[in-house]
């Protein structure tokens, strides 16, 4: 990798994802990165130019227009000219198997060899979507919290093909942007964020259900503990804490039985039952039918 | 209730949670609340002394004598001579159902009537503990998020028995002091907030047990997603504005299905199990021996 590390990166899928990566990108000043984004929807240019300004806090289109003109940004519907000259490419397409096993071939084929091969899949590994590649140590997966724009969080989740330099320039890159990337070890489902916030979010649904509290009043209670709480320290450095002297050992000699009480107690709800209408309409009566505005 | 609310607190057990909330009471300029500790330890003085200025930022124990001498601090060993002239009288005694039912016929009969009768427990409902009381509609649980000098929630926890007014009463009192009380509907195991934060504590231990990240990985990614979004917006509303236009249905139409995998996938480990050296000597060896300092 030149020292100066990459200048010019490829959004293949300009989603929601896509869009936010951009904006990311665009509004790092110092980075001085150039973007294009490719997508073969045909209205890929009035659609960029009314969603992304957006994103970066403008009114309008002038600053897009600008870049635009001066090459920072470049829309291109053709995959293989799109990322003929980039030093990273990203998808963010459809999540199906199908698309990214015959997307890595056809971009591998045109890229740079030096080129970092990046997917910011929530759940299809690394593994699975190379096993066409003529390639596979270049592909690795970049999985971001939504919105990438706005949340540090970058899961890095090699397969165990991707080799230690793609890893290294991957984690080097997001660091330089001021960003928090951490390597997660195995390809598990979901990886380690989401897996986190669903074995809350389970709980919370099942108390919701259960008339303990309602949509809203959870969310009051998360914000006025766990969240600022983990916002500055973790629950491992939170709960080490919280035994003082004795660390965490000390702490779970305290409160296991009443930890292992509230784990035997827990909520076992699925994807499909009842209280998801429940859920549903107390989030719609709390914030309104399309979700709260930011 | 006077219309200026409670103005004399009596804090029942000087731990940890004790002197905590002597901090936030005392630290509060606004509220004028006058506050007594009562505590059987024989060496009471000296530990108010040597812990609580800390608690409350200060170098040195010059303002707590200032306070001692003025009335607005007094340490009472004597629980009838603490409790008789308490607008409130608060305990975070020992956790074990024989010494809180021991207490509250006690502190209820030298009680003023119109005083508030509260239990900063983490598990003993209000049900159990008041089943001695002449009058049970008194007692009410508020249980904070560690340590409350510092975390705003409250969850306010009736018995079936606790009357509407001491549950408005005990929420006027902590809105004022600019606090989220939350009022928890059902006396269920751990109450909510604890709940929500054991689920998500489960599945981290199994991560680390499982070497798909360590303790301190796992802290990085909690501090840079989840952390953050959730002190802005709760697990709900956030779910609800990942969905866009179409809401928490439309996010579940979305993602369901990974949701889903991921809980069928979580892992249930238990207390006692091999995974509580793992974490404990991960936390020691990233945070040191009594966790890490604040």
């Amino acid at each position: 990798m030149p020292s100066k590390g990459p200048s010019s990166i490829t959004l293949v899928g300009a989603g929601t994802i896509g869009l936010s990566f951009a904006a990311l990108y665009l509004g790092h000043q110092d980075a001085c990165l150039r973007v294009t984004i490719c997508d073969t929807r045909p209205d890929l240019e009035g659609y960029v130019r009314s969603r992304l300004p957006g994103l970066l806090g403008h009114e309008d289109d002038a600053v897009l227009r600008e870049w635009m003109s001066s090459g920072r940004l470049a829309l291109e519907p053709d995959l293989p000219r799109a990322v003929s000259d980039a030093d990273i490419i990203q998808e963010q397409g459809p999540e199906n198997v199908e698309f990214k096993q015959k997307l890595w071939p056809a971009a591998e084929a045109h890229a740079k060899p030096s080129c970092l091969l990046w997917s910011s899949t929530s759940g299809i590994t690394a593994t699975v979507q190379s096993e066409a590649m003529a390639d596979s140590s270049r592909l690795v997966v970049v999985h971001p919290f939504n919105p990438p724009h706005v949340m540090p969080l970058i899961e890095v989740v090699p397969s165990t093909s991707t080799s230690r330099r793609v890893i290294d320039e991957t984690l080097h890159f997001w660091r330089s942007l001021g960003r928090k990337p951490v390597v997660v070890r195995k390809e598990v489902t979901g990886f380690v964020a989401n897996r986190l916030a669903f074995a809350l979010l389970r709980e919370a649904c099942h108390l919701v259900n259960e008339d303990v509290v309602d949509v809203a009043e959870l969310d009051q209670i998360v914000e006025a503990s766990m969240g600022p709480r983990w916002a500055e320290a973790g629950p491992f450095k939170s709960y080490a804490r919280g035994g003082g002297d004795q660390g965490f050992p000390g702490l779970m000699r305290n409160i296991g039985s009443t930890v292992q009480a509230c784990w035997d107690d827990m909520g076992m709800v699925n994807m499909g039952q009842d209280w998801e209408a429940k859920v549903a309409s107390q989030i719609e009566d709390a914030y309104g039918r399309g979700g709260p505005s930011r």
